[in-house]
């Protein structure tokens, strides 16, 4: 099953490697790092390199796409290059999946016109404008396109997504295998739970690094 | 704060990233990828390269040093120059950490000596035969020393070092970032999860693999 991870600089790394940590797992997973240009992509903080083996004409009808999220995901929503190979895919593909603001990228290749969506919670409102319903849930699916919430709830889709391809014992062995049991320190993950002082902390931090 | 994570051929990317998803957005943050020879270093399931930016003498004496697992940190167990730099490392580190598999290369250092610590369920057993006392938990602190569980264990454990290095509300910051909520479809991340079935599946393909 041929597997397309579209990457790009300024890209969130999580975004893309959790769900490869999963997917890679799949019996038969022919699983590719896809980018405009194949070559070194650096992550959004800078301090990563992640190589994209393939150049988006090396996989074109994947039978599953995942688009991941990241600030570097901004120019790709106004790259025709881009979003024509996001189309042709979807046309073909059995399933096309987004973790975090990937999503918006989905939507700017109009994949999501009409659909329930989610995305990071910072960049909910920004889908309605894309033509999908926003739904403020960790991974929503919607046909065969499934999206995820930010960054780290790929994982979670990822093993959304094995469950629906190769069945719930498959999706269980992998997510044994990869001791996903989380155990986070402190329950502060989304807006419902953190403090109004954390959530004022990472939106001041974004408004800086809008500005 | 310099932090090193050591990589190498045949790591478990996501033992690698998950971390560094999480101490990359520590304010002051200067985070590189190590290895024994800078340059491409091809992922477990070889889907993937990342790039290591740095050979180990460009880094000898970073604040916090963190070891990732995968099949490709048996050889590291018996290299003489990777053994030396994680000696070295140690002594002047404020942390010293591991995820999986990596923890049998800080044991084989002698770094786990008498300490308690925890890895991958399935080399649990291997941890006494370093000198270390092994521990069925998910994140296990002994002094300076942290063990990360197998593969996503390392994003509990890189909260749990943030929150000793900067405080409990710039780890619930980054966790509200990177939306760690998690919610997987499933409960079966742990031996005591799993049934049996899915247990025989993990080890099966293991012992395939290890033939």
């Amino acid at each position: 099953m041929q597997i397309a991870i579209l990457i790009f600089d300024g890209l969130t790394a999580l975004d893309a490697i959790g769900p490869y940590e999963v997917l890679s797992r799949l019996p038969g997973a022919d699983l590719g790092f896809v980018a405009k240009e194949a070559g070194t992509k650096r992550t959004d903080t800078g301090a990563l390199g992640v190589e994209a083996d393939l150049a988006l004409a090396d996989m074109d009808s994947p039978e599953v796409v995942l688009v991941p999220g990241g600030p570097g995901s901004r120019p790709l929503m106004r790259d025709p290059e881009v979003l024509e190979w996001l189309r042709s895919a979807h046309a073909s593909s059995t399933w096309t999946t987004s973790v975090c603001t990937g999503a918006l990228v989905l939507g700017a290749a109009g994949i999501l016109d009409g659909k329930r969506a989610t995305t990071h919670w910072a960049f909910l409102d920004r889908l309605s404008e894309l033509g999908a319903e926003p739904v403020a849930e960790r991974v929503v699916e919607d046909g065969k396109v499934i999206t995820a919430a930010g960054v780290s709830a790929g994982i979670d889709m990822a093993l959304t997504l094995v469950a629906r391809i190769a069945g719930d014992e498959v999706a269980q062995a992998i997510q044994l295998g990869i001791e996903y049991d989380p155990q986070p320190p402190f329950d502060a993950g989304s807006l419902s739970k953190a403090s109004p002082e954390v959530i004022e902390m990472v939106r001041g931090a974004e408004r800086a690094e809008s500005e």
